[in-house]
């Protein structure tokens, strides 16, 4: 089998299920490619062969046992260096936690485990995931960022080193590198996978999410790790999305009404970025019409930051006060940002918010999903930044699945992703109008 | 039928279904009680006897005509003036509301009705559900205050005005009137009982809860009203608990092991409180043993006070700069506590809450149930206050399942609740404990 560390995560489970793959070819395929690449894209923080190989053999030995495979038997996936592993360290891209080794995995690890993923190793994450860079680069352009926070997960899926990765999002950490990188990236309904053995930012608005580089595989590997756990107290009684099976049923589907969104922070994105944004939504014709969002919803992204900076001033109260020199300039002025604020501010931003996402379960009732922009513009040619989350605040506080669908391309060539976006638990039609379009793109081509 | 007016909500109800009693009777005789007894215990704030007797008539009508009865057909409920009536002003104590006529029925009204259950009118309640009392007095001695703030929801129904009433708990607001007045109050799991239509003080902290005269009936009106409404964010998925099944299924139940908690506020208690706790506890023998909380639970009050006076200084905003002189001393004064709390204090008050959840999972896990204090001894004689809820707040703040039950007396002869808890969802041994209690009582007196 040429290149298999290029296949979907599908096609290599089917593969490996069928005895054409063993995990351990697939894992050595994806380990070159990354030593090819690994000295110029920096997508990962540990790395560890033998471990991975130890995984693989231990697979690919259970498979001819006769054992029966888990869906994601034998593929590799990347994590995210905020979740806890217990034979990997996990550093939180935080020099006040280099070296540290968790005793247990995290949750979705867990997960991933049981459903028969190696896992291969802890992909870079900003500073405690919100914007500090660490050291990857955009796979597309080595000048530009991958976006954050999940930069490590976005590249490497991106980049053909693993078919899967796991990372999250609390503003745009999900979404904005997907589209920067040109990765699919999925932020499912909130509550929807555990937070257990993940650094917690905020509980109103932290979310697991995956990498891909086909929808399929988006469905396949959320199947696998949307399992209640008593352990996260805000998981949706019925967190399984039942996503494989929808996507089959829904295989001859074509949406019967769209809506084009620009949101309120329409005016951040790059005029050419808008024009493509414009431009693709009236390529789609008849289906597609103009959703406005009610005047609610302008003060979104500014309650967003009060939610958010008010529980970074009570998560790092202790860090910011006792080792200050060894928090980046751009946490500590979020930090700075939340001391101040008073408790009546974010419970009157909190009643907002959750006010939004009501009224945003009334106005998509009619659609089959709302296409958005996943950033405002083509990844930024600045390695200091991961770019502007804007478009992504939202979605994120109103809890709503989101997929990013590497569509589009900027002025420079890069890619940009259009945003796809459906009620709460509608993730599976999420998942097929972003199906959807991207047969259409592929049938265009 | 003898005095009608006495009998549990079980009784009449079975009584109506079996044409042995008319709603209409019923009704009547609650009225005649109330008008003897109203002068001077003063649980009503708004009373319609025409709309009272049509919805009795009404319903006596459609059972003669032959349609199945709800399981509260035909039984009188008095609601706490918090939740919206659409066919009754609706003032929540205050100055500010007065005269104010909703347009829509809350969500409980509305599952009363369609339980079958005649609306009999609006009880008093405290300003805005919080400190300020109004004008009920304690039936059982009229020197003495009723407790607050489901002030009138628990006289009316100590003192066999109707057999049910609706009241709320945000800190101790159902079980301390309970106790004091010699009811059986019940708050249920959080998320049980729709808020749609309540006057929210704070999601964290605010639930529905009845009362009743035998805890069967708290079965009853509980299986009629805890069913899923997609406007309460904070619902359980599966709200119902199966309540009146659960207790025929424990008939015969005896618990095998309970524990006696004093909780880090023994000391608010007065001492002939304290001592017939204890020898209550002591009188249960072997199944019962002493479970001390773990020191987390010491600042349980404190963060409960944190999270509810947060939440005031944003509810009330508006009124605190614009129409002071409407509201009373005791709410300003929360609100002043409130306004200069921080947001990072807000959110790590309310981390430790949740994480006192998860803990009582874990401790109760060994328990059928826990048996405290349900207020710090008799109600005190004294009409400008509401008493101490310092009993009730941890198990409000956890959200967990607590009954009243009337099984002891103070030293001057007035009613003293013993406080049955269970873990969450567990609603139906909180109950089936209470009866089992009850039944002791009984049978020993």
């Amino acid at each position: 089998m040429n290149e298999p560390h290029k296949l979907t995560a599908t096609e290599a489970a089917a593969a490996i299920r069928s005895g054409d793959l063993s995990s351990e070819t697939l894992v050595r395929a994806c380990l070159e490619r990354i030593a090819a690449r690994e000295a110029e894209v920096g997508a990962w923080i540990h790395l560890d062969e033998s471990i991975a190989f130890a995984q693989a053999r231990a697979l690919d030995e259970a498979l001819a046992a006769g054992e029966t495979p888990g869906p994601l038997h034998g593929v590799p996936v990347g994590i995210k260096d905020i979740y806890d592993t217990a034979d990997m360290p996990t550093q939180l891209g935080s020099p006040l936690y280099q070296g540290r080794q968790p005793d247990r995995d995290s949750g979705v690890v867990e997960l991933l485990k049981q459903a028969g993923a190696v896992i291969l190793g802890k992909t870079v994450t900003t500073e405690f995931a919100l914007n500090h860079p660490g050291k990857t680069r955009n796979p597309q352009d080595l000048t530009r960022t991958p976006g954050g926070s999940s930069s490590g997960s976005a590249a490497a899926v991106a980049d053909d080193m693993v078919p899967l990765s796991v990372g999250s999002q609390t503003v745009g950490s999900m979404i904005r590198p997907g589209s920067f990188c040109g990765a699919f990236a999925y932020k499912p309904t909130f509550g929807s996978i555990t937070r257990r053995g993940m650094k917690l930012l905020c509980r109103r608005l932290d979310h697991v999410g995956v990498y891909a580089r086909a929808v399929e595989d988006l469905a396949l590997v959320g199947d696998a790790i949307m399992i209640n756990d008593t352990q996260d107290d805000d998981m949706l009684a019925h967190p399984g999305h039942n996503l494989v099976a929808g996507l089959e049923k829904l295989d001859q589907y074509s949406p019967k009404r769209l809506a084009f969104v620009r949101s309120p922070v329409w005016d951040q994105a790059d005029e050419d970025a808008k024009r493509a944004y414009e431009e693709y939504a009236r390529g789609l014709g008849d289906i597609i019409g103009e959703l406005d969002l009610p005047p609610e919803f302008d003060r979104a992204l500014e309650d967003h930051h009060v939610i958010l900076n008010s529980h970074l001033a009570a998560v790092f109260r202790r860090e910011y006060e006792e080792t200050p020199g060894q928090l980046s300039d751009k946490l500590k002025a979020r930090i700075a940002l939340g001391i101040p604020l008073a408790a009546s501010v974010l419970v009157e931003a909190t009643d907002r918010a959750d006010e939004r996402r009501r009224m945003l379960d009334r106005l998509f009732a009619d659609y089959d999903a709302v296409l958005t922009p996943a950033a405002p513009g083509e990844a930024p040619a600045d390695l200091t930044t991961t770019g502007n989350a804007a478009f992504n605040a939202i979605w994120t506080q109103c809890g709503v699945p989101a997929v990013s669908v590497p569509l589009l391309e900027g002025a420079n060539g890069m890619p940009l992703g259009v945003q796809v976006v459906a009620p709460r638990s509608r993730d599976a039609n999420a998942l097929a109008v972003s199906r959807w379009l991207w047969r259409m793109k592929k049938s265009d081509g």
